[in-house]
């Protein structure tokens, strides 16, 4: 079924936000069989927003709006949907005792700014947001369902697979879902997984769309079909990913490294250390995103500064003399310090330079060293990645604990990340 | 002056892909006095395309076409002109000539796919485009200025400054330039900051219009004027402003709490040390995310357990058993541990519970106990932030340096951030 989107923020407009809940929203509604098919932006401005919900009302069933919804003068969508449908705004019970209980639990009383939130127009039903203090609004108008969501992410996130997408079925139960499956892969691009499945799976069945969603750090992989009856067909079609790209698919859905190599120590029973140089703290930072962190990771050592390395995690200084503190020797040093300091069973240590200074001949920027393993082995390796500071520490923390990942399954091979030309 | 702009692609509409060119293009033209009032996001699909070309032509002096230039046979744009204009599609020297260098230089032909890029509706004139194989065209269409850009990223980007902007410019030589004044606050909310602007600067001039971005966890105001002559009231409203909530704000533009917390220690010759807990590393990624981080900054502990706690950092662990390892014994210990294990000036540590699990009574989900300041002083305070794992990290992140930014300032009270009641 075919949807609109409006989407309404000056800060859209001048380009001082990138646009993600449009991805967002449609990802979601998709898999419901909900296609956005017409998406259209304008500032603060009521004369835009009514006169384009107007329009988009007369030719699609349903609109999702998205933005306007907040406490202030430039959030207006309450008011358009009142001047679209000549009804008054009027004082919601239910979005009142929803901000009130939202101002309570953080211990705040409701100004007249949240108190604004709560005049929707009189037909209004409200769609629920668990996160912040602005509810959701849906009305009708003429042949058209209208829904409102939050411009703030986290709370547009948290209504579309809830409020929304129930609203959205109630008012068209004949939609029908895509069947999606969704694999997540690191260190390998979209267009080189695309080649590999036109070279090694010729036989790839018309009924199972392959689509990509290039993530950082993880790429998506979707396997959609519409239809029940070949959810077998899919299956064999994802059988045969794993025997090509397998060891590159670290999960599926929502799973995160770090939430996968917490699940491998949980079930292996091994703590984890972490001693960070180049990715400053970043490993230790995904690693502890991840409710239930503490069971398998007690200590990690952000070792920025070689002093640091020497006194805190009793690496010799006479090897950062000699081999540099981007080094094999060092790198080593490093997870074994971290690693007697610890007790803990596994280790990740990394040397590297983020850049954009601190480059040399021998070692440019983008050049990192990787120690990774457990008290029996510690595996190293130079890897090479020129691709700027920030995505290097996102990139490095990512392939750091991939690389554990791999450890913890038993693999000894250094994948060819990103089909890259080996370092050497 | 106003425009409008259209972006064309199905990978638009699935969310595949998020739309970075229109924030490209917007902040791009804004600063010369183009501002992009309506946006409109189709599929390839021609007959909306037309149809929207139509419609928005009626309204703008001028509209930016976006995607749908490549060689492939869903890239519809010429062919759109050409159905709208009524224009027959002729071959273009100017594009012809572009792409057999564009090949040659590659030491290709061109093929069938390269030449279709060269049929342009006949009074198209072509916009330059140094990257690609694709040439921007531009035509006028009753009262308005076409003009097509690739989609592309980098093509547009080189193309935006250039060949785009010469057209806009050469058509509307009346546009002028706009000048916006962006300030960065922590801890104060947007519709605080609206109503504290409200109540406490009744006189603001209306030549001066306020403007917020929210953002997590920094809070964006924007002071925008469109003349010159009134640089002086801009100023002594951002005066008045800092009179009013001067320690609330912490930048301007691009500046991060970490970027900012490094100038002062810089500043101040001081090095930095953490001990975190409950942030887990988050607070190290925000310092050692900015270049030159290792000039302020040698080591961090993210000290997650009891154990490391006292092993690591040498905290009594008689204090953890009495106190609770969320406590105010607790944090200054560790503050004190970092500060000796690291020889660092000043420290911040962080004891907290992120939840969702580990909440008690007594220390409920979103409890967390800040110690910050220096060798000669250090603070301590207990906050209350119920609000989701991945939340409460980052804001006890941000607030924590914030709280070294204004120890480093010379304040030693503790703001009541986003006017809670304190805690007690």
């Amino acid at each position: 079924m075919k949807i609109a989107l409006l989407l309404t923020g000056n800060e859209l407009m001048t380009g001082d936000t990138v646009d993600s809940n449009s991805a967002m929203i449609a990802q979601s509604l998709a898999v419901q069989g909900f296609d956005v098919a017409h998406k259209v932006t304008v500032g603060d401005d009521m004369d835009l927003i009514v006169a384009e919900l107007d329009k988009l009302a007369a030719i699609y069933p349903a609109i999702i709006i998205n933005g306007g919804l907040g406490p202030t003068v430039d959030d207006l969508t309450s008011e358009a949907l009142s001047l679209l449908t000549g009804e008054p705004l009027v004082e919601n019970a239910q979005a009142l005792a929803h901000v009130n209980e939202w101002c309570e639990r953080r211990g705040v009383a409701a100004n007249a700014a949240n108190l604004k939130q709560t005049l929707l127009p009189a037909s209004a039903t409200v769609l629920a947001n668990p996160v912040g203090s602005a509810v959701g609004i849906t009305l009708r108008f003429r042949d058209c369902v209208l829904l409102c969501t939050p411009g703030v992410p986290p709370e547009l996130a948290a209504m579309l697979e809830g409020s929304v997408l129930s609203a959205l079925q109630l008012g068209f139960p004949d939609a029908t879902a895509r069947l999606v499956r969704r694999l997540k892969l690191f260190g390998m691009g979209e267009s080189a997984l695309q080649q590999i499945i036109a070279d090694q799976c010729p036989h790839w069945p018309s009924e199972v769309v392959v689509g990509f969603r290039a993530g950082v750090p993880l790429l998506e992989l979707k396997l959609e079909i519409e239809d029940e009856a070949h959810l077998s067909l899919r299956d064999q079609c994802e059988e045969e990913l794993r025997q090509v790209v397998g060891d590159f698919i670290v999960g599926e859905n929502d799973d995160t490294l770090g939430a996968i190599v917490i699940d491998l120590l949980q079930q292996q029973t091994k703590q984890l250390t972490l001693a960070e140089s180049c990715t400053g703290g970043m490993i230790a930072s995904n690693i502890t995103a991840v409710s239930g962190a503490s069971s398998v990771f007690g200590v990690g050592f952000v070792s920025y500064s070689n002093a640091v390395k020497a006194s805190v995690l009793g690496v010799d200084s006479t090897l950062i003399e000699q081999h540099g503190a981007v080094s094999e020797p060092v790198v080593r040093a490093m997870a074994e310090g971290a690693l007697e300091r610890s007790s803990a069973h596994c280790v990740i240590a990394v040397s590297g330079v983020a850049g954009p200074d601190g480059g040399t001949d021998d070692k440019p920027v983008g050049s990192v060293w990787v120690a990774w393993g457990g008290v029996e082995h510690i595996n190293t390796h130079l890897f090479h990645y020129p691709v700027g500071r920030k995505m290097f520490q996102t990139l490095v923390s990512a392939l750091a604990l991939d690389l554990l990942r791999r450890y913890l399954l038993g693999s000894t091979t250094v994948p060819n990340y990103y089909q890259r030309k080996r370092s050497k």
